[in-house]
């Protein structure tokens, strides 16, 4: 039986708060922010990507952030893994099914490779060494990897076992209108949801982001559903300030995670080095879009 | 007597119109277009810059694009060098010098290195053979250079023939607070406009930038002004949808020419190769983004 | 106590042989392959580096390689860690430490900030968990990280546990010349020996690099050593064609790895995939090249 | 009449010597240095190319350099374009034909698109406004635009006004290979002659670089040809220490130009800013290398 594709919506991607000067994970912010996406309605759960700072966590962490959000909420996750090598990727896959077991809706593997065929036979190796669905994740700025949006259709059109593909190359508009065209799965776009109307407009079936007013993403993509753009637009465009500012290159987690702090979600907003920290000439501008964002 | 600084406010960032099958320079479009810039009521034009796809015109078309803008109207000229080496700039400058004369509020030049004494040796050299003030862009995309907003500071703090900084070096609002904080020169954003609320929040003295609503970038700069975040925020929110649309990478500039030519600005929207055109799947997009900025 | 640095000389990369479909760790040709670099005199080696695409093996795997290499020889074993957060560092540092004990003469660290205080602190915290001597790698290309000379200067000159620089950011000869003026340990340079020469000359206190005969490595140093550039060069010369060809962009490991196998070193020559293997249009040159190399 | 194809051998690309603080060109030890070239026994001279620093060249030094140079010598010509547009690409061309004449034996315009479809209508254009033939060079460190060998055959295959290739992205030996294999016109290695042997056995027809020593590399060249390999090797080898040396990343054009300087060919080694100039640190290995090269 073939993993089931990815539910559309949002899913929601899961910031790691840390306390203290060690840097602790602080699991009860963790258990705190999941249980408010829940209840903002999301479909789903995106752990240990990107914006959780995986790379940055130990295996032992990586387990605890896996449990603390497993047990928290009821949700579907998506669970990302961060090597680029086949061998290592099996290794925290098998991880994630140990602790998520059945909860877990698909693996978050990275494209490896621009070459249609090495990437097929990556993502190939790691389904037959887990079963597990996975989630293709395109983000060149990342994995350090460009790959043309019609080589990776030519790679997934025939791995029954991809669950879904999250979009991030830019433009990833006519990305997305292309993969969409090309596979029969979801495809969701990221980057904080800086090109999310133009992505829903390309056939995105929604977003998985980090973006740290979740229900903004969920009222967009509804509306999107029902009302098409001009209802979208209306429900998107006063979030389209913050959103601006959080997508800053190098600084967009550190500015996040502030914006979860102050919206009393994290109790710390500390990102691990070396991830760049907020600068102070941001944060007074913080407030103030965080003061009207959430109206 | 030094130069004068720029006036704050909106400065037009001007495409290069073209037509049939061989590209020719499209006088007459051109000249239509800045009318309706002087018409909006921008504070000058920016002529030959990276949108104006000045690498790719020959001199006599620099200089017949030149002789249009300042035929069609009397605004302030800021005109674009495109090379990095100190004489083809200076040769760039004394050709717009001596098409634009007394027109030219300043010569724009490119950050050419990363090192603050090689590049204040440049720009003196420049402004010594020529007497212009200079326009200095940081724009690490195009030039290849990355330059920290400090290091820019220290190469520019002594040179009094500066009018103004171009910064489009993501993330620019900190970059921006720094400049303002260390130079008494105006600092525009660029970048299509995409962070202009956050640019001027830290010190921008308005915007320098190619969006094909330079209406919108007047009235958000306006509103700043008069009642600062949430006045600019409430004009400036409804343009951000078409904003991000345009800013996308590699092919911002033929989605710009083509929100120009369905507003009826210019008569085609053929950008040259080997710039990228316009993706087929971007266009229904595109109306439903017109349709509702123009509002 | 401070941790030892190391030892002047060369420190052989050691490759990690693969066998069959699977890709699976061939510990009998690795441990011939470390009892050759032993026979041939080289100082130590460097286990689980880039070159022995530690990055695609898993945690099981490289305990294997890391067992069959110290139980293989009597070496002191410098140990790389592919990851470039804290924590994971330390968790691939004790992994090393419980193998690799007391014969294990340092922990090799990438560079993972451009910020010196970013990276000492990063490193302090690497060493007060596991109390091991640090090799720093400056690896650019790997990293993505670039920090110039001084910087690194200034992020180990107060770190007593720092036990040896690898450089490996061309220009390397310059900047091993400006880190042996301003560092106490010893600096050596990799690069496959493309520029051992020059990086001699600039202070480096050897070679840690994966070229395919050590012995040209080890004869380049010891007549270094004994008669400077003119003895060295003599030596050296009649292996750089080789060198030159081995250190081709992207398809250098492929390339050493085939060189090892056709002088008996290993069994077989994959690589795993992403990583390119051997164009087929270079087998013959290769062939050329060790038939000449070896006399 | 199709445009005749380059003759293999060795093409000089020829530095530009500046005098004094200005920079100013050096007319007469440009002179000198290309009568040395045609004493060496070079094929043909490139002129303006990136080692001549063309980029920071203005129109008229350009015309100046040519003239110099068609005026000290009767070799046959490539004349570089620095600009990567059709227009200024043409306008580049027709300045070299109005100053070289009959001289010319290509105009060398750079890879502009990773498309090949664009790519080639470039050429065409180029060749079509002023019928000259075209060296394509491929050189992404310059250009910013890498194309896969196989696309470059597919731009290249039907334009016969193309005279030559200069291939000179790294691996370039295999990239020379599938050129060779695909093409009729002659593919030449450039990068220092730092991969020349591999070229040379790919099919190159010879080199066009600025190594400080011509005849070094017309010596491997005609080695190659009369006994292959193992003679070419043996005159080559010597050389390497050098040519290493000299292929430094940023660094290169200084190191050649002291070479120069220090062998008698020009009088000053200045190199325009922004470009780098040589560090300290080598000045004494600069001296060691050249002390056993001209041997």
């Amino acid at each position: 039986m073939s993993p089931i594709p990815l539910k559309p919506g949002v899913w929601g991607v899961v910031a790691t708060p840390f306390s203290g000067p060690a840097f602790d994970v602080d699991e009860t912010s963790l258990a705190g922010l999941v249980e408010h996406y829940e209840q903002a309605g999301v479909t789903g759960l995106t752990v240990l990507g990107v914006f959780g700072e995986a790379a940055r966590l130990s295996t032992a962490e990586r387990r605890a952030v896996l449990q603390t959000v497993a047990g928290a909420v009821g949700l579907p996750l998506v669970v990302g893994a961060t090597s680029l090598g086949t061998a290592p990727v099996i290794e925290e896959v098998r991880l994630a099914q140990e602790v998520a077991g059945a909860r877990m809706a698909g693996a978050m593997v990275q494209v490896n490779s621009a070459n249609p065929e090495t990437l097929a036979g990556h993502l190939r190796a790691v389904h037959e060494a887990t079963g597990a669905g996975l989630v293709v994740q395109d983000y060149p700025l990342v994995s350090g990897v460009t790959i043309a949006a019609d080589a990776l259709v030519a790679a997934l059109r025939d791995l029954p076992f991809v669950v879904a593909v999250k979009a991030e190359a830019p433009p990833t508009p006519p990305a997305i209108a292309t993969l969409t065209a090309g596979l029969d799965v979801p495809v969701f776009g990221g980057l904080g949801g800086i090109g999310l109307l133009d992505e829903l407009a390309c056939g995105a079936s929604g977003a998985m982001t980090g973006f740290s007013f979740p229900e903004g993403l969920i009222a967009c993509v509804e509306a999107w559903r029902e009302g098409g753009y001009v209802a979208a637009r209306k429900v998107w465009a006063p979030y389209l300030p913050l959103v601006n500012f959080e997508q800053q290159a190098r600084i967009a987690l550190a500015i996040r995670k502030e914006c979860l702090r102050r919206r009393g979600l994290i109790l710390e907003s500390s990102v691990r080095p070396p991830a760049a920290s907020l600068p102070d000439s941001l944060s007074e501008q913080l407030e103030r879009h965080l003061a009207e964002a959430g109206r």
